[in-house]
């Protein structure tokens, strides 16, 4: 078979399984999920021996230390990875619920009842987990996955990938609502990015390049978000220990995920008092900081920030420091410079925090708190997908009822329209 | 200045207007709505003389007539316009409401406030009404428009435009916030949907080949319809009387929109007691059949149905129908050559009704009704402005609700991630 006719089978395959999947039980789609949790702890062997090919050949093409790190499986990832499925199936199932109803004038009633999406198509890089995380959300949805891994952990995804569609398959669920892309070749994204009568949804999730190339070349939909340049503004009524204890942790606690802070604006009439202490705070845990003028002549050992640094996420301790004349100053630098991830202020000021709440554009938009809490499992949705910054169907943490839509139903007893 | 330039800028200031409408109150909204309409009202002579030559045009062109008559306005017309821009603003506002609201054990409380999508640009043909309607709509979500309308009604359009925008602006709305691409160029278009960083959505309305090169074009979301390939399916069990009645308006009552009927399906149990007497009825109002070889058993003079007949989307007095063996292979027949549009069942069973409904993947399923109830104002939504057949954000007729996306607004009190 040649990779278009394969790939093609592949999504055909998929929106069979979408069909039967769409009004499977819950009971079916949860007894699958822990069908999935133990069948990925007794392969336990099989999996870590496939997954230390994908570790040697990522060492002896010298990929980055950290890439290596991702793609590592232990006993603990895999645990990790099995526990995650037995939680997803302990999450309410989003699907059927009937999300409003009325009665028209001429009798028909209409409902908008919450059903799944069909196909999801994901591509993504490294991490293995994501193979487990992605296929329990998308089948506890009941949409059909279509996994397209990276080259790199290939052998382990296919091994993952094996045990759970064998699982699902087993209770119930069709085998093909679980499949993995098996070639490497790049050709592969280019055919299933053009097969809009068999894939509803395309989640891309990587480096900013491979999502450009999804979203140049899909004409099916597309929900992603390119990166995280996410703000702290401090405002001048803020609580300066409470402003430092939480701009520390946005940029300190993980710094290489999406949802760190990249730049943190400052009012220009608390900087005297509060950047002296929260930059020593910051050298003290090795964080490099880019400064504007005015932050220079506050702490003139900054280095200058240039126009390209705004704009930067930096994914490492490295911070952009701003002073801004006015909370207008900072909501304009934000969306200037921002990818409407996660935005915070922190301030005392009931007038400011509400002015935040209301302008400013953004996926998540925090009074008081770390930008670090913008995540699935943190907002309390039990897992995520990835995270959106699109500015229709979801935005933030896409959780079980992201990844679903409705359609609408209608009672009738013979009504024509006039 | 360039066309390119041209273009950039109307959307660089529709993101400006966007950001201020998104929290312009109710009340500033609905002056505006309503100075709108009497804007319209009071410049009907002006309206009307540009009218007269885009007509003029379109004669001297040699255009369908259908097209000629729609693109032709008069003061009932114009009335209509105004008419329906004091309908919206006496619609709810959808922006602003919190959704859900929850406490997390840290004490964050995290909200889903609904909020304009931003920058939405509209490409369509034709009807020079679509200007103030989907104006008025957008206006009352809170987004900016682009309007970008067929050439051969550029003069309607840019009068009326024109009026909208002035008014909007003489009540307080940026006068950005609705603006119609003066230029006919079709590079315009191109230059459109590349502006990813400005346009958030974009909805084409007409043509499958219009849609078909936006949807290959667009790096901006679009969301759209090509066509409505709608079924009505009468069971074994149907009431034949309702089922004429209500096959009968599917059909005829407006055949030219995407919601009327192209293909009948009927259960072979109760083929011959049906057809007969509804193939009558349908000869009757004029409408040409096409069947399967099981209908030409039953009514041999009905010309012979091809595999193309099933795909086709006539929007007008023709129909397909088809005598099937089961409510499954109804379902099948629907989901291998329906558009996931609009879809009826007629039945007195209440299995079959309920399994229609489960199992059927559509915009809109109706039991026992006729499926050109799909439109904003049938439903109750106020107005529409388009229908979706897509598998996110919104399917169906896309209302007020439906223009709007949310954001994640959390209040915390100095919380910081673990």
């Amino acid at each position: 078979m040649n990779l278009k006719d394969e790939i093609l089978a592949v999504a055909q395959g998929a929106r069979q399984a979408a069909r039967r999947l769409a009004h499977a039980s819950t009971e079916t789609k949860n007894r699958a999920l822990l069908s999935m949790a133990k069948g990925l702890r007794k392969s336990e062997k099989a999996i870590l021996t496939e997954n230390e090919k994908d570790v040697k050949g990522a060492k002896e093409k010298n990929l980055p230390k950290a890439l290596v790190d991702r793609l590592l499986l232990n006993s603990s990832r895999i645990e990790s990875m099995a526990s995650g499925l037995e939680e997803v199936a302990a999450l309410p199932d989003p699907v059927g619920e009937t999300i409003k109803m009325w009665r028209r004038p001429n009798g028909l009633e209409i409902g908008k009842r919450r059903v799944p999406i069909g196909v999801i198509a994901l591509i993504y890089e490294a991490r293995p987990n994501v193979t487990a995380d992605s296929s329990g959300l998308s089948l506890k949805a009941g949409n059909a996955i279509i996994l397209r891994g990276g080259s790199e952990a290939i052998h382990s995804n296919l091994a993952i990938a094996r045990v759970l569609s064998e699982e699902a398959s087993r209770a119930g669920v069709p085998q093909a609502a679980i499949q993995l892309i098996k070639t490497t070749d790049r050709e592969a994204v280019r055919e299933l990015l053009k097969l809009n009568d068999f894939i509803d949804l395309i989640i891309p999730r990587g480096g900013e390049s491979l999502i450009r190339t999804v979203v140049e070349e899909s004409t099916i939909p597309v929900i992603k978000h390119y990166k995280g340049i996410c703000h702290t503004y401090v405002d001048e009524s803020a609580d300066l220990d409470m402003a430092v204890k939480v701009s520390f942790n946005a940029k300190v606690q993980r710094p290489g995920v999406c949802n760190a802070m990249e730049t943190l604006l400052v009012h220009q009439d608390i900087a005297r008092d509060f950047l002296p202490t929260m930059i020593k705070k910051f050298q003290e845990a090795g964080v490099e900081m880019k400064g504007c003028q005015e932050v220079r002549k506050i702490v003139p050992e900054i280095k200058e920030a240039t126009e390209e640094d705004w704009k930067t996420e930096y994914l490492d301790l490295v911070l952009s420091v701003k002073v801004v004349p006015s909370l207008k100053e900072a909501i304009e630098h934000i969306h200037k410079y921002g990818s409407s991830h996660s935005e915070a202020i922190i301030t005392e000021n009931y007038r400011a925090a509400k002015r935040f709440l209301d302008e400013v554009d953004a996926a998540a938009v925090y009074v008081n708190a770390s930008t670090r809490f913008t995540d699935g499992g943190e907002f309390g949705l039990g897992a995520e997908i990835g995270i959106s910054t699109e500015k229709i169907h979801a935005r933030g943490p896409m959780g079980l009822e992201e990844l679903c839509i409705y359609k609408y139903i209608i009672y009738g007893e013979g009504q024509v329209r006039q």
